[in-house]
């Protein structure tokens, strides 16, 4: 039985999608015109802050799921039907992570509505974990989609790694209600922590 | 006769066309700015419930479609000229899908309007399955440009099950001039028959 | 000495333009906005025809130029740099295609600016077909880029088709200055026969 | 040891990135609307002068970074984690070129804020030439991403041509606070020496 990789077109769908949604977060940031300058351009510029630190935040997200989903698909050979609406769902929250970032940023100066912005930022990151953890499972039940060489540490150590992430962004939404600097702090902690092992193993 | 796959960079292009219309979609739904709220954060978010559902439905067509595209294409070998342009006028519908649906979500309140918004959503549907009509017949008449080792069963399925798409798209858009709820329903009823059955003979 | 095919990532960046290019037009279509509509949905949706003329136009010409595009690819195996130079020229003419298009579409009702809006299009079209000419020009002088086996007749077939563009192109822009529905039926019929005979060979 | 490429989905997801990049461009052209025209179309066209320009100057930079990526990724077969984040940066650059080259185009003709805009300019290309310096230094220390049969010649010859890069654009940001126009000159001068000799060896 041949091990041929089938993914190929599912990868180039995906990448576009990964590539597109990086691409547009640009868009966000508008540049001041100059005939609504009030004053000069430097604080003009330097005014739209939050409009910067959502394209940083959006942009390292989106980079650190496409590295994840890199990894994962490095050990996946096959597809079925529902491996490419599971693919969907993940690659819809990638489409959408922009939208919860620019209300983040829009609103974290505002302290009451930050509670809220915080919360939606972090429910989107439950639902990304929710979709890495769906598309993994169905993949590597009794390794179906798997590359027969794929080795079990690896394997092991995805199902480990993500198993506690939807968890730990519950934790964070659900402190998005008493405290805006550690719900978001834990997200960005945890995003930080997948991509230093999103790729570890491919480079030991 | 080699039989290879000459469809390399047309699967590329149309990879390309599906993935941005569907990553597109997110730009409809625009941040709530702070200066022009009224009242707070979360109701304002609510409000919006038009645009992400109208975002989850053209995502879901879009995903459906793809899913539907890539089925089709694996058993197809060779293109031709026609073939390029039967795939250019399926991509046109692609990158038209968020047109009707934001418009059915605008007036989906709207008594007297809903009927237009469901007629033209209905309308576009059915364009959509006669171009994938159109693709797969110039494709699959005497087999010109499938794979030879197509199994004839699973070319004689696809013709069945698009041959009546066209038809019921009909009957959805007749309904929408009596019944909003009836037509919108028959619609989204089919594409999730589509989505269902679009890749059921690679999973058997 | 091989023949490989050492183009694939350069056709593969154009697809993604193309793709792109062709994927935006939907943008410039605008739901009409609830809150805005004076009098019904229906006069609303079709009041916006010269936009869906100009998407259509736009999209069937960068549909044809993609054509073009993956027929004259078909021939050429090896890339250069100044052929790298000649292929960004090109895509920068694709991605222009959506605004002189959007300009003929909102002047051609007002006669006196309806000419210099047909002048700004002939004169696109002028600068798309002097891209695919130096393009193929430089590919194929001397065969240098061609694949080896590349059929002398279809060679020459291309070269003779494609000389006469920019010439008849400069005709419809001069034309513009007299007559806009000549000038701009010029444009159209030469793209029609750029769509028949664009992969002609490939069918034959 | 088989040295096959091993970067094809790194390289399909930065071409994507690429493509998109330069095609948002045109976005920042607005068609004149005739409700808005005060006067004529030929001069409202013309007052776009400085959009025009802006796109230029981002589609020639964007390309030119394409040709050094593809150059650079021609003697590049192994990927490692670092490696995906220092590609991640350099694309982040890419997204990020329209967003300086539009704030110059807007206030060049504004003596006082040019200084800012044309510093705005240099900082960003400083960060691009930051970003291909520490991408190929992370690949080309002691060869261990690239291909075994690479000429060390070549190889040379990019880290030599990439060393002085940071330099001479701090050098044009310096300039900035002096002179506008020296600042963009030396900045358009080192973009048309990448382009030129970004990919001379492949020629030769």
């Amino acid at each position: 039985m041949p091990d041929e990789k089938e993914t190929g077109r599912l990868e180039a769908f995906s990448d576009g999608v990964f590539a597109i949604a990086i691409t547009l977060l640009i868009l966000e940031i508008r540049v001041p015109k100059p005939e609504e300058l009030h004053g000069h351009l430097l604080p003009a510029l330097t005014a739209l802050w939050p409009s910067y630190l959502a394209f940083v935040i959006s942009f390292a997200t989106i980079l650190v799921m496409w590295v994840n989903h890199h990894r994962i698909f490095a050990l996946i050979r096959r597809s079925d039907h529902p491996f490419l609406y599971w693919n969907g769902f993940l690659l819809m929250m990638v489409t959408l992570v922009p939208f919860p970032t620019a209300v983040l940023a829009a609103y974290l100066m505002h302290p009451e509505e930050a509670k809220v912005a915080a919360g939606v930022f972090a429910g989107t990151y439950f639902f990304i974990a929710l979709a890495f953890n769906g598309l993994w499972r169905h993949a590597s039940k009794n390794r179906r989609l798997l590359a027969h060489d794929a080795s079990a540490q690896e394997v092991d150590g995805i199902t480990k790694q993500y198993r506690f992430g939807p968890v730990l962004y519950l934790v964070a939404f659900a402190a998005s209600f008493f405290s805006v600097g550690f719900c978001v702090g834990l997200c960005l902690a945890l995003a930080v922590f997948f991509a230093v092992r999103g790729g570890a193993p491919e480079t030991a």
